[in-house]
């Protein structure tokens, strides 16, 4: 196992350094300083990577712990679901007692309630708005700060069109490969990355422990599948679920810590013949496994006819609903029919539902969508969802791009963030092909925080903003250490620059080996000015 | 020296085999031929890769030659301008004689007179379009098809958004790095991959022989910018410029066999003192050329003075104007400014001009512009430019994204071209920082043939469905083998599939490591649709 320091080390923070700005009473706001212009001018940016220097074995700080118990609502006692008896985690990561709320607890409860809560000051400093704006939001529903109370190693951090647009990660070992380790190091390698959110989708053996060591490594919330856990319980087989073992295992989940969770209650009986005529049939493997419940039980959907029990279960640990969207399209030839619409409307009721419960609510997106079909999407969401943010899987706007599908998810994520998704899960280079490694989860954040920082741009907001005039200015001043230290990845900045340039050149020229100095547009350009 | 067997080893032609179609009488087609589905279904794709087998010392076959002399409207001689005394080309790739025009002999002049000539049917059958649609679409100025009667060798194609969006690869050396030999390599290298069109930018020693070495090897048209090369031969010194050495220069050029060049004549004295205010002043290698001779001189740009001229030039050999954007923004905050749209609006009356004499016309477009801004663009250049094709950098849709400019620049690329733009120049993932290797352009190619591939999907072209139409179709199947034909890389989409594989897994299986069997929805879609 890996201390934090050695994952540290393999990235190391060239593009300047982390600190923690005391933005509102109390509350120590995590950020990336970025020195430029020999000092002349500090740049503070979004930094998602978390705290330092924390050994995995150990976890991170309960940062959230004093704010949720100062609020005198929750109770502290034994797991109502027990771990299981022999899982691979060192004692000092797990929890004997978990907290539960004598009511609702959660961040949109508050919001209504007219509570500032100190998750609500934490996010308002970090998204340099007004607290109040993100007050309204979550209480309206345009917006959500998945915080479960027994995640209080979280910093929080809030999702809705208003906001900075947000990057989740997928992370989570399937049955053929990966271990347990490797997935804790690739999500905190998600966080370093940008990763705003990250979600553990792993199947097979182990997953308790793996999210176990997560969630107690976690500064970003986490989000789960359930109904995978569920699955398994039963052999991998969907037949034979009932929702009394879904019920459980949503429980230990939300005592664990998860901070939001998919539920497929969408995918009704009566929406399966829309599929049959599809291209690729069912793609979400949570709707898949819904979809053959009903069939083989002839009966509704268990999820959507107990769904009020859940939230009921949800509201007390603060858990959001990410309604997932189960039968959304895998390929262009389905995008926008009538089985992915009718489920949408059903997302919305959904929705609704949640919200008589103060359950935090997003709605998940696609999928597989040509440009000319976005706009849709986003738009019927926002009427048939009440605005809940949505959260889409790219979308891909070619089913061709395969080893390049990142590059295909970025162009759809982008227009759809700026179209007003408020948080892109990304997909890798690896998508349709494998599980990723860790370099593909790099590759696949990178190009899905390029597509919401664009959208954040094309919105006007002003920390974007002020991030690409930064960058500007030190292009043409030919200031290029200050520009390595505003890209993603600055050591690859560097090395593109530097491999290109014959030996002899120095790297602080004012031109770089693609025009060579006569040909220097932009050298020449300043000369012309200071004439 | 390669030959061009050698470079093809390097991409072995795994995904299917490039043949030749007789779509139209007399006429060889070229196309990749993929066969699905054990014979079952033939798929033929676009194919940009050019005649193989023919040594790169020795060029490729005229293909265009007799259908040229056919028309009887050229005459055979010594060039006007002829080669520098000692350029490093063997004699099988000079041509003592060139063709020259008696009148004009432009694709557009043909299609006014209402002509069609063996290329218009070559890109008619190529695009599987009516050939009076493309008749229609020259003669009205809303297409152009580069087909300089001095570059014999190239495959014609057409640009104009109702046809495929195409991609142009910028290649050509600096002074500081990048032979000769890698060029060529790097232009044959990038219409395997895909190029449309092939820019040489060279700038330093030997342009001549890089340009004459490109234009025998080239099965694409390949575009240059003639001021560069004019500024060499005054030592770089933009000042000393005149009219006169640029024009021996063009026409040297023209008579090699260059489809198209870019001129920046919209860079007017008068909208100099705009660009004093942005962030990034001239971005444009020839903008900035062409502002300082304006400064030195306090004259009009000579480019826009002596037009028509050029034109005259331009007519006789069937080389198209690419108008230059030399002002075009070179970061967010300059985007769709003052000075950009001044030029624009000259772009378009150049445009008229250029078509007085029946000249082939499209328009540069920028840049970094934000994704708000884009739509915008397109819709003053339709305007002002009349139509004329729009042909895109990019655009970049953030400026912080060195080192990944290529996935900024796709997601403006797909926008755009979805938008109506009808060619994007690719950026790779050097960009800003240094000049391209292979891989770079390789990198750069795919990138912007996804942004290409979405938009003509979104513009709903029937080639551009059945492609992902039988994408779909073979995932859903589990057909591996037939995705990875059916991808841009399919070597890498087959190591990505096999690497994520544990040993003992067959890549026959019916799942891949992302999911694993258990969990895979396709399979589990299947099984419940065969119920």
């Amino acid at each position: 196992m890996q201390t934090t320091e050695q994952i540290q080390k393999q990235i190391p923070l060239v593009w300047g350094e982390k600190v923690y700005l005391e933005l509102s009473e109390g509350l120590r706001i995590p950020a990336r300083k970025v020195v430029l212009d020999d000092g002349r001018e500090t740049l503070y940016l979004y930094d998602t990577s978390g705290p330092e220097g924390y050994p995995l074995c150990e976890g991170l700080p309960p940062l959230r712990r004093p704010w949720i118990l100062a609020r005198g609502d929750v109770e502290e006692g034994p797991p109502r679901v027990p771990p299981p008896a022999a899982c691979r985690v060192p004692s000092t990561l797990m929890r004997p007692k978990v907290l539960r709320g004598r009511g609702p607890v959660t961040q949109r409860f508050y919001a209504r309630q007219g509570i500032i809560t100190e998750e609500m000051r934490f996010v308002a400093a970090r998204e340099q708005v007004d607290v109040e704006v993100v007050r309204q939001e979550l209480a309206a529903g345009r917006a959500l700060l998945p915080a479960n109370i027994n995640h209080p190693e979280s910093e929080p951090m809030i999702i809705g069109p208003r906001f900075l647009v947000k990057v989740n990660a997928n992370i989570g070992h399937s049955p053929l490969s990966s271990s347990l380790e490797e997935e804790v190091e690739k999500m905190r390698w998600a966080c370093r990355w940008g990763a705003d959110t990250v979600m553990d989708l792993s199947t097979g053996p182990d997953i308790y422990a793996t999210r176990q060591w997560i969630l107690r490594n976690a500064p970003v919330p986490i989000g789960t599948v359930p109904i995978y856990e569920a699955v398994e319980k039963v052999g991998g087989q969907p037949e034979e679920l009932n929702f009394d073992i879904y019920l459980q295992t949503l429980i230990q989940q939300a005592e664990q810590g998860v901070d939001y969770v998919t539920i497929h209650a969408g995918v009704l009986k009566d929406y399966l013949p829309l599929v049959r005529n599809r291209r690729t049939g069912i793609v979400s493997r949570g709707g898949s496994i819904m979809a053959a419940w009903c069939q083989a039980h002839g009966q509704e959907n268990f999820l959507y006819t107990h769904f009020r029990e859940i939230c009921q279960v949800l509201r007390e640990y603060d858990v959001a609903v990410s309604l997932g969207d189960g039968l959304r399209p895998g390929c262009i030839a389905d995008a926008n029919d009538q089985a992915q619409m009718a489920e949408l409307k059903t997302l919305g009721q959904l929705a609704q539902i949640a919200w008589e419960y103060d359950v935090q609510v997003m709605i998940e997106g696609p999928g597989h969508v040509p440009m000319n079909l976005l706009a849709e999407n986003v738009e019927k969401e926002r009427v048939w969802c009440h605005e809940a943010p949505f959260y889409t899987l790219g979308p891909l706007v070619t089913d061709i791009a395969a080893g390049y599908d990142h590059i295909s998810s970025a162009i759809g994520g982008a227009m759809i963030a700026w179209l007003g998704a408020a948080m892109l899960c990304y997909v890798t280079p690896k998508e349709h092909l494998g599980l990723p490694t860790k370099e593909d989860v790099k590759e696949g954040l990178i190009a899905h925080k390029i597509a919401a920082h664009a959208a954040d741009l094309a919105k006007g907001h002003p920390l974007a903003l002020a991030w690409d005039e930064a960058m500007a200015k030190a292009r043409f001043a030919f200031r290029w250490e200050d520009q390595f230290r505003l890209c993603w990845d600055p050591e690859r900045a560097k090395a593109y620059h530097q491999t290109a340039l014959p030996p002899g050149t120095s790297k602080q020229d004012d031109f770089c080996s693609m025009c060579g100095p006569q040909f220097c547009s932009m050298r020449r350009s300043r000369q012309i000015q200071h004439n």
